[in-house]
């Protein structure tokens, strides 16, 4: 159950990779009253929360461009399918789990052709076949998932980012870092990366319902470089770019009506993540983690991701016991007021 | 400010056609604590909710789709092009305002030729021109704007529909209902529309965040038909029809985690709706919008929709007397506890 100082409703604790528990503070801001879209009071909040998503993903480049559009998580392989790779041109997808073939899909639908490395399910692609594959190829754009949330493995994205800037810099790097964004080490400067994606509703402990992104310079330049125009209206950075910049600014602008109380709850959320250091809340929730697995090693239990550094540190994947599987266990836990959530990759759902 | 019944903070009466003021349930629910996407209460919830739309929308046809799906309302605008039309295709775009404009933009981002009919400033094409057009050409779709928010015109729908069929029955109808659906005269069946997009932040009076959809059974065949894949991943309705089908068979389901707070309150707020006859509704808004229309006439204000019958009921767009601007009159009004908007049609914005 909800713990005694929290102000909701009495419900079970819900434990799942997907959205998370809020706290009372974000989940009372979105109840906020109604605000004008283009009026100072909410412009000011918006602004706000552009800048202090620049801490969370740590740039101190001003021309890194930050995106808060109302969406899915999903809505950010649009964002960057659509805008930073052009029709004909090649990708290449590290593949983790599910979430690599749903990105490769996406990249079709916009005319790219992805090319997918795949790893055995509880590994990733291995640094000498990704630099294999970098130099046998040209790449407009390079996606890593952080995080992957149908196995709990962690890519090793500095070393990643290293072996792109010798083997093929121009290639830009795209970290999906939805599962991981605010839980997981992440230096957008300092590991050089291009785009890094997240959604409101996982490590950054808010509601769901916004796409969240940062986009940089270089990445940006590739972006206005472009010889086709973007290949959608609504995931456009052309339409966007100039929305983001004018709140950030504290400007009124208007391309589509962005969710103001989800806004609300987000700048709640950010306040909070943003009055420390990024490397303390890194570790907390590495602490957390080494806790969690600690006590599944403990009780026989096997996690998805076998070698300890493709661990991740933000969820845990665990194989359940031979002869047990989801539909019996989790009605169980149900009962006991937590809800975990079952598997989610096809090869090894139960 | 907001009425002493109110349980919500003390604000400004928020009186533009953007967000509107919501009801205290529909804001309570969107503190609702965090509920798994795909646990039994939310997909019940979101079920329920799917089912709902249709009472809404009028439609009795088991077939007609409702859409539900994390976005501003300027999505909806890239789910029609990018699947009921195909690259090559041409459109009819009827002008009454700005937002005719951002929908023919739309339609080229995804390859589709867009027509556009043009009228004065407060005025609507008129149904000889329309008639004319459908003649000369043929065309995949016609699309209309039902209540223009740039200039408060209302379009005659029901001509139009009975046109349509009479000229050019394998065109699809297409409304722009954003600012309309909820609170204008709409029967989806009667009215043989074949989309009817709308937000959740206008007349159903629930926060913004969700494009709300409802495609008739023909433009679902017209999609199932379609030669080229959708032109868009997160807008495609591959992938978010077997979901929506799901949800409202109480069926678990995924392709992107839906906003679970605002779900919440979407189902608050039909629930309100949908316990009384939408005809009572309707005449309701029309009796309160006589009694604004009345009041700014015996102010001696002149609206931008000149003839009654292009008038809506769900707002009212109105000149300033000569000499006042939006700039020097807006400050005022707020300092009296009123948010009204200033002008948006380009042409006419003071």
């Amino acid at each position: 159950m909800a713990a005694p100082t929290s102000s909701q409703e009495s419900h079970p604790s819900l434990l799942i990779p997907g959205p998370i528990e809020s706290t009372d503070d974000v989940a009372k801001s979105m109840s906020h009253y109604a605000q004008s879209h283009v009026g100072a009071p909410f412009v000011n909040t918006f602004g706000e929360s552009l800048t202090m998503l620049r801490d969370l993903f740590q740039t101190k480049n001003p021309k890194s461009q930050p995106f808060v559009i109302a969406g899915s998580g999903t809505l950010g392989w649009d964002l960057v399918a659509a805008n930073l790779a052009e029709p004909g041109e090649d990708v290449l997808v590290l593949h983790t789990g599910y979430f690599a073939d749903s990105f490769a899909d996406c990249f079709e639908t916009y005319g790219v052709k992805p090319t997918q490395l795949k790893a055995d399910v509880g590994s990733r692609p291995q640094l000498p076949e990704i630099e294999k594959a970098l130099k046998e190829k040209k790449y407009k754009l390079l996606t890593v998932t952080h995080v992957d949330t149908s196995t709990g493995v962690l890519s090793q994205i500095k070393a990643l980012s290293d072996l792109v800037q010798r083997v093929s810099p121009e290639t830009l790097l795209v970290v999906d870092g939805v599962c991981s964004i605010g839980a997981e080490e992440l230096h957008f400067d300092d590991m050089k990366f291009d785009v890094a994606l997240t959604a409101s509703q996982k490590a950054i402990g808010c509601p769901p319902g916004l796409s969240i992104m940062m986009v940089s310079e270089k990445a940006m330049d590739v972006f206005r470089n472009r010889k086709s125009p973007p290949g959608s209206y609504y995931a456009s950075f052309k339409n966007w770019t100039p929305i983001m910049q004018n709140y950030e600014a504290k400007k009124p602008s208007y391309f589509a009506t962005p969710p103001t109380q989800l806004v609300q709850a987000l700048h709640t959320a950010l306040k909070a993540i943003t009055q420390k250091p990024m490397s303390e809340r890194f570790a907390t929730h590495k602490k957390a983690s080494d806790r969690v697995k600690k006590a599944i090693t403990e009780m026989g239990l096997k996690q998805l991701a076998g070698e300890e550094e493709n661990q991740a540190h933000a969820m845990t994947a665990i194989y359940l016991p031979e002869g047990l599987t989801p539909p019996e266990i989790l009605p169980k836990l149900m009962e006991r007021g937590v809800v975990f959530a079952g598997g989610l990759h096809k090869q090894i759902a139960t």
